[in-house]
């Protein structure tokens, strides 16, 4: 997420030093919101200077102008990547939530960058480690792939041109019964979330698009037990998610990353005044995002489990199991009222 | 979306008769929350006693388990399809704000049962009609495709399996503006909105997967003045929607639905007593949902578009143009105001 | 909060049959929302005739049509001090759930109709039952002023006329740490559910209006620590709430509603047509809400109790007491994870 | 709201210095967040250090510990009143888009300190105006009274206690028809934005408590048609708000606030360890809050009304007036849709 990274990404130079305003103390969150604030130290507004006058193909600036009636084009404003900052300092603690409470791992990789595709079937996730994801600039487990994926970067870089690509995430050990019926399923969560990244264009959860290829005999996944005596299936094509709830298999999603709309190829465009007029970009850009996409595909999927855990267990474990709040002064309660006579008084 | 519609739809008759409970008067809406009610007329209970000793595969009868510590067999609980009717008269008064609103219209169909594919590109979406999309009961405006369709269907049908698929939808005119940064981007809602409806596994805007192969060069769109001094843009493969936010294009979407779980054929499967067993489904059920799904998909989208036009409207139309809120006890309010006379005070 | 429970409250026959219609199964709720449908059964249409005609005073009549344009006269609409029932039915549920989880209990009583008052300090707080409440017709746990409150709301019933009054709500065993800083403190949050009671003029939480006339050194609830080892205060002030969440005390509030505004009095008012007119109600109303309105006072207070419980359930006692979540299918988390681990990856 | 303002507010000097972070570009507002940082200036961290040791009596010491088992003492953490200036910062917007938009203005001013009341009936609510509350130091519009009340002050200042206090707040020239019926009615919203202002311990609208001890006959505001031909009334005891939607009338709120909890005063008290012990406060604190918190009651009463208006617009006005949506590439939507239409597709 942080420019600068490889000479596959975009070649500013930010530091991004993190200043935590509030929310921690001692080492340890306050309970109340943490607020982190990262300043831009590499900011050349003049890049910017001729996105003041067209409207970059593809970019959000005519849509803003649309919306607000104002144009604010330092930095892309909103619209820049760079406000995935945020997401991916949260979901930081997100995942450290995650692994304390029920040792939830969230990760995610490069699965094809342009017409390179490291197939899922051939990744082991249950054994997939951070080290492997990282071991190579491109973030793709499989070297032999990545070298691949690193040349086909290249080639457009040298041109100007950009490539897409799609990032495979997975959640391992996520806790059974996350997500709710109807409109809050957890894959519409999960969509949401990772849908609402920049420059994502489709989402799939277990066997996605390709599902639709399938009959029943072949989808469904027939269930037995482990031999610790849990409920498991011998296949994951729901990908961890049955009825909009979290089964306790891994969860595995698919994203779709369009190419980099910023290029260096002469494009034709319009001006807010509604002349039609060419555009060539001049400022720093990535050739090709999923890389630098993996951490906020992360992050997404990590803030999404945490605040569905909350929720779980808002909802869920306060009659099973607790028995631990903070004592008021009297008895604890009891079990021995009936819905009767709780509702008989009028 | 209600069954018992043709052959390769569930055979069960339910007349969905909707009895409008409140919020309607004389003909018109009367500004407070419209409540609908159908009854169930056709529910044969027992054929669902099997489901109550084993977890039938890939439905939600073991999450909602895991979750609830419940079971509730009858009709499947939540997890029913059923559901879905509560969506479907949602939307239609969402498309019909929509129409009168900005003439927005949304259009679904059918575009792959199993392996028979109608491809989006000769599908024209500017002249596609309802009518067209009616004229069969597959639900695909193509009249060729969808005989192969419906045989694809039939054929899993007689054995007793299912087949999964693909609905394509299009909104047109889509008021420019729609959506919001950063979290709630308009294709974040769309995806959270589609994938919660039951068996969907994926969900695709514009370009989708198929965006991820691309050049930025090949994906730009580059926008140009029309013949009413519109700013449009003369490719399409953002979708409609730039930087989360809709730019008065067509917006298209795919959403792939899994093949029904409900199969005739003998699966391994356990109770909620940890014993594995066998489990063969003996009730009514489709041998392909996405016919019956594409009113679902419409109405989510109408709900979501409409949803977001209030928002929007709430923000960005106050100041701009609204001069006609019913007239406080004086004068109405001028622009001879600064934000410095506001915020000075104190 | 059912009409035609005495000569004092209005004399319609509701018999208040509520139908189940979802969420609970086999003596227990299933997790999902619960749906109640209760009919109105006497209801007689001739009697709103006038209504049609003229906005009633200081009823809803004439706002509702100013905010939606339409005019809805049979039974008030969503103005319907009817509407309650709903709250008072979902009040049950938050009444066991707080029995049950943390032996909470909310009691509320009249206290005061008109010009006749029951100090709060001289009812024991500790000891109030609910049978005190119950013994009278006016539900004012004092038999002797209760018998004033009943003839004061005579007095104003014979000549057509009606009276305000005051009631006094306590919740006692409110575990601690309920409510958050800022926007959501506790007695906001209560404040809110009560003041859209319908009739509600004010609403006091502790002192109320009186600690406003008094100094600090009067004021301040000092600690001690009780025989069980808590942490306690002498005298409750605060009211069971400091800084917005709450502290084992028992949390003590007081509403004020208006005098009813049907009256039989003629009245001067107008029509949607813009001509003055005179009015006279004829239908059947009560000459003083209050003795109606404690079950729904209470239910509201139990409602936002309830919520509070789940909120502070899911974010304060995940981590510190939570080892009972469903198994994933791999080992549980520990503590042995830094802040620094979970940040540092990128 | 900032300290330091005068004798009988606290002697902490705080600049209050705002340095706005996003959402302003080019004088105006640029249709996303505004984010306002205001650094301390003047904290001195030893004055706190016996707050450490003991809980201060009737401050949300203890209840934040109950609540996080965390103490954050520096400043009181988010309980400290400083956090009032982000509400003050945001009423400033929230005023000037009322004024623009439908010239409504909010006053409030000190109508009770301790003993010294200034009746709301010798006021003209209509003629008010911001330089009679600001001529004194105790924002008070009568300056006789005003002066009694800083004697008052003075009082107790001297000998280290702290009083408490009232405070009235008008919000003249209300469009009609906001707030919304059931849960989120306008005095609802009201109520709770003003108490969750620290130290507040009640609210009244209109008549308040005084009207729960009126007769319906005395109480009702009778409608009549004003020189403008609009339906006024003639009394205003509904406070401006009748069946929780505004009716155009001037809003009429009082808050009480109870007494500064900070005084030098010896007081019981315990320590988080459990044991009892004494404490004297030796900051500087306000010998009375309320001169201060008349902003902090404005910029609430401002907030709810802006929130209020955009929810009303968003639903009330967006059929029935609004033709200036940007248009989509296409003819604009027309009335000729009868809802059967849109509904009798499935």
């Amino acid at each position: 997420m942080r420019p600068g990274q490889s000479r596959i990404t975009t070649p500013r130079k930010e530091s991004d030093t993190c200043k935590i305003l509030s929310g921690v103390g001692q080492g340890s969150t306050l309970g109340t919101p943490i607020a982190v604030s990262v300043p831009n130290t590499d900011q050349r507004g003049n890049d910017y200077s001729e996105m003041a006058l067209a409207y970059r193909p593809s970019h959000a600036d005519a849509t803003y102008d649309f919306k607000y009636g104002v144009r604010a084009v330092e930095g892309g404003g909103r619209s820049s990547a760079r406000e995935t900052i945020g997401r991916v300092a949260a979901g930081a603690v997100a995942k450290k939530l995650l692994k304390i409470q029920s040792a939830t791992e969230v990760l995610a990789y490069v699965s094809r960058v342009h017409g390179v595709e490291l197939p899922d079937d051939v990744v082991d996730h249950e054994k997939l480690t951070i080290e492997q994801i990282e071991s190579n600039i491109v973030r793709c487990p499989d070297p032999v792939i990545a070298e691949e994926m690193i040349k086909a970067i290249d080639m457009v870089r040298l041109r100007g041109d950009s490539v897409g690509g799609v990032i495979t995430c997975i959640a391992r050990n996520v806790p059974r019964g996350l997500g709710s019926p109807v409109f809050d399923k957890l894959e519409a969560e999960l969509a949401k979330g990772l849908m609402s990244l920049p420059a994502t264009k489709g989402f799939e959860i277990g066997s996605g698009f390709s599902g639709s290829k399938m009959t029943g005999s072949e989808h469904n996944d027939e269930f037995y037990i482990d031999d610790s005596g849990n409920v498991r299936t011998r296949t994951n094509r729901s990908g961890g998610i049955q009825g909009g709830i979290s089964n306790g298999e891994t969860i595995v999603m698919r994203v779709a990353f369009k190419p980099t709309s910023t290029i260096t190829t002469l494009q034709k465009t319009v001006t807010r005044e509604g002349h039609e007029t060419e555009f060539r970009a001049r400022g720093r850009h990535d050739p090709c995002v999923v890389p630098r996409a993996v951490p906020m595909v992360e992050a997404m999927v990590a803030l999404v489990l945490a605040d569905q855990l909350l929720q779980h267990h808002a909802q869920c474990q306060l009659l099973r199991f607790d028995t631990n709040l903070p004592p008021a002064n009297g008895e604890k309660g009891s079990e021995n009222v009936t819905l009767e006579e709780a509702a008989t008084r009028r």
